[in-house]
């Protein structure tokens, strides 16, 4: 009686359950240690499952990061889809502004800058940015279906942008993001991609 | 006989050229040890001057930290005055972008990550962007001057914009950056000050 139980139990620890504990123990670590510095030992320790269970589902430490970074940055910046490119730009970036000024989102930010990491590092660094942006650009590309953006306007360039701006109070300035940003940093912006 | 020419000597050395000797020492340690790990022993021994020279002109370390990083930002991206905006933006843009990838733009850059430095290091450092910022916001002003910019245009909004995305290359991207990219940036964000 009791061994199915604790079998089920396991199962369920196993699935969504467990990859969101494992995920939210990572995003912890990268933020205490650094993205340079996380092991799965200490990420197993931290999210309370055996070390062996990491390497059975993620297989190497950048794939676990990968996965923390664009599953936590997913649910927090989503990419809206409003029918309004003025509408999802401004949801877009107020919720970069904010998940940014987050001790997360900060931390985040600040740790994921480029540097001498390891290869592997680097090259998972690199996917989630691309994995970002193509999300992110989606915006554009519907607005040019909609006629509402310019079919030679640069959706990544748009996307870089609004994200270079937010990024740049964090990592630079260091000092809080006013509430009225987003939505002029839009204004500036939207005239640059309406067709003429 | 001796003594005048060697006082002369001496004299030379504490003017334009100890201090460009000091700044230079500065900048390489910055790269070297990063901002918070830069000390008046250190660049004294680099630059071959006396320690207490230092601590004669420049008081303290974050008041080092900030001439040395004005005086080669302000060498390598100078504030152009052509007499057009858009001309000013793509030169100041492409000055940025392309000292953005030298090695020592890119250490500066990435060594002036706001973090969890010392308070003093902090206000260094924001007092460092602070007047690079108001330097760049010339460029508009001038343009509004000029009836080349409209009058409510926010010129703060419209250098870190343009900062922002040659930034974001640096640290978030780690890839270079292409060499359309000013003139696509100054492009976007022209039509979105021009009076209409």
């Amino acid at each position: 009686m009791e061994a199915p139980q604790h079998e089920e139990r396991r199962t369920q620890v196993r699935g969504a359950k467990f990859r969101a504990l494992v995920l939210d123990a990572t995003i912890a670590r990268i933020a205490e240690a650094g993205i340079d510095h996380v092991r799965f030992a200490d990420v197993a320790d931290k999210a309370g499952v055996h070390e062996a269970s990491l390497y059975r589902r993620w297989k190497t430490v950048p794939r676990l990061l990968i996965d923390a970074l664009l599953t936590r940055t997913q649910a927090e910046v989503p990419i809206p889809d409003t029918g309004s490119v003025r509408r999802d730009l401004k949801m877009f970036t107020t919720d970069l502004a904010r998940f940014a000024q987050t001790p997360i989102g900060t931390a985040l930010i600040r740790f994921t800058v480029a540097s001498d990491n390891a290869p592997d590092i680097e090259s998972s660094r690199r996917e989630f940015w691309m994995q970002r942006l193509s999300a992110a650009e989606e915006i554009i590309e519907r607005g040019k279906k909609r006629g509402e953006v310019d079919p030679g306007a640069d959706a990544r360039l748009v996307v870089l942008t609004l994200g270079g701006l937010i990024h740049l109070h964090v990592t630079h300035l260091g000092t809080g993001i006013p509430t009225t940003l987003p939505g002029q940093a839009v204004a500036l912006i939207l005239p640059g991609i309406t067709p003429s």
